[in-house]
């Protein structure tokens, strides 16, 4: 995906890299703090949790919620908060979803997955505490001082994860292996299945920053567009990109025959209409200044992660 | 269980048929409500949803919010709210502690679980959205004016139902099956796996009644007393008691060699504990007059649930 590369790409990229690294081990802190290893018989469902939360992933939900704090001068350690909230989530759905009766995966994050590094019982039980844990998070009065905050985050959370978000999505996801859905439906199964979570996350920057939600219309139509963006770029992966990179499993969707962007739009279209979502999430960003440089570096990066 | 029976049981028995009559209705009616089966591939989820929550079970939980709201004079359609809330937290636990990997059970509530009526992929998002759903429904300002009072009841019912709540006491049950757990041990499994819940139901009525977190101790054990009683109830049933009137199958700790309040104290050390435990309760309503009756119905309820 190179249509969109510029000139300033060098200074965007240093300014996504230094604070996706700080990001990176601002989350692993929070998880080693908050996931500290009881002596009773729930360690195993807290070695579980943290085999599948530290040390993993890019962190793209928590470096959504920073940059978007920035934007309003959010505090960062109540960003960094959230974020580990979202990545708990996240966290839980990936667990979740790699079980067998779901997609039946082995690999996840380049580690095997928490059914195959444990059981499935605890695999379960691990997703399901993560998933409570992420609300208690949020709501701690460590994250905002101000209880309409952290009654905000909570809904809006609680609607991403629900099934009219996340758990919805995947619902769709499983059906797409039996029935064969048009453009529109796929749209929305991972508006639903990705698209609800990464929304949450640019929004959460701008509740933190007590923004309403009348203003944080652009945001939303900015998380919209690179929620799916995302999304093509990962269907594309999916058939063109290496598994040792990617850290987990590919060719999967062709194997199960499912609708993808992909096979309902041809790679090369599907590619465009990427580099399309970027440079319309970028002009949502419009209003905003210099401020927003770490939005539109992340907006180029969804659809290059595979680089 | 008769020691504790006294002369005045015919009214408080009354008024405990009465309350929860109105309960059942009135958590059916939120459900049907919140469940609203929508025209798209998840119309699966939700019937599974509506499968496990509808016209089911006792509503013991949200029979004690609406009980110990009545003690501060709360709303009643907040405490259903809230009732409905922490019943789809009990329901999603339900679904999952039933699945094949778990305690894989065939049937509960009279009906076949949820991943014998629809699949286990269903069964896991079923029993995920309903965890969401709970948030969603509490943090919802329908459910109480004041943004403090709503946070304050999901830190609580997240912590009640993560690794330090009932997720964390599944997994302790879990390895009851394969380690000898002494009472202390087994005492401690059930205060996670049912007692958190019961204790965030009664102290959720004395939430959204502005009563601080000193003022509800009294009611924190007495709900810790009737938690306990509750489970060694069970586990007398799970000896003694008919599947049919209990609506699942029995017998299964002694088959699978587990350590439970029976096997560790004998059926007639347990049935006194339970009865102690009652009477224990009960006292500690002692600043409490006649506004407490339905408290001490359901104290007297708890260990009597199979007759």
């Amino acid at each position: 995906m190179a249509a969109s590369v510029d000139g300033d790409r060098g200074g965007s990229a240093h300014l996504l890299d230094t604070a996706q690294a700080e990001v990176v081990v601002g989350i692993d802190r929070l998880f080693e703090q908050h996931l500290t290893v009881p002596a009773d018989p729930r360690e195993r469902l807290y070695q579980a949790m943290r085999h599948a939360a530290i040390a993993g992933g890019k962190r793209l939900r928590p470096l959504l919620v920073r940059a978007a704090g920035d934007l309003f001068h959010v505090d960062r350690s109540s960003s960094l908060q959230v974020g580990a909230a979202v990545e708990a989530m996240h966290v839980y759905s990936l667990i979740h979803d790699d079980l067998p009766c779901m997609d039946d995966d082995d690999i996840r994050r380049g580690k095997p997955t928490v059914h195959r590094a444990f059981d499935e019982a605890t695999a379960v039980l691990a997703g399901d505490s993560l998933h409570a844990l992420a609300f208690e998070w949020l709501c701690d009065p460590a994250t905002h001082g101000d209880p309409f905050v952290r009654g905000e985050l909570v809904l809006e959370l609680a609607r991403a994860a629900g099934p009219a978000g996340m758990a919805g999505g995947q619902m769709m996801d499983l059906a797409a292996e039996t029935s064969h859905f048009d453009l529109p439906t796929v749209t929305r199964l991972q508006q639903l299945k990705t698209g609800a979570l990464i929304a949450f996350s640019v929004e959460a920057g701008a509740i933190l920053g007590r923004i309403p939600a009348e203003g944080r219309r652009p945001l939303r139509a900015y998380a919209r567009d690179i929620g799916l963006a995302f999304q093509i770029a990962d269907d594309i992966m999916d058939v063109e990109g290496d598994e040792a990179l990617a850290g987990k499993a590919l060719h999967k969707d062709d194997a199960a025959g499912k609708a993808t962007f992909v096979t309902l739009m041809g790679i090369e279209r599907a590619r465009e209409q990427a580099t399309m979502l970027v440079d319309q999430a970028i002009a949502h960003l419009a209003g905003f200044g210099e401020e927003a440089a770490l939005l539109r570096a992340i907006a180029y990066y969804v659809v290059e992660r595979d680089r």
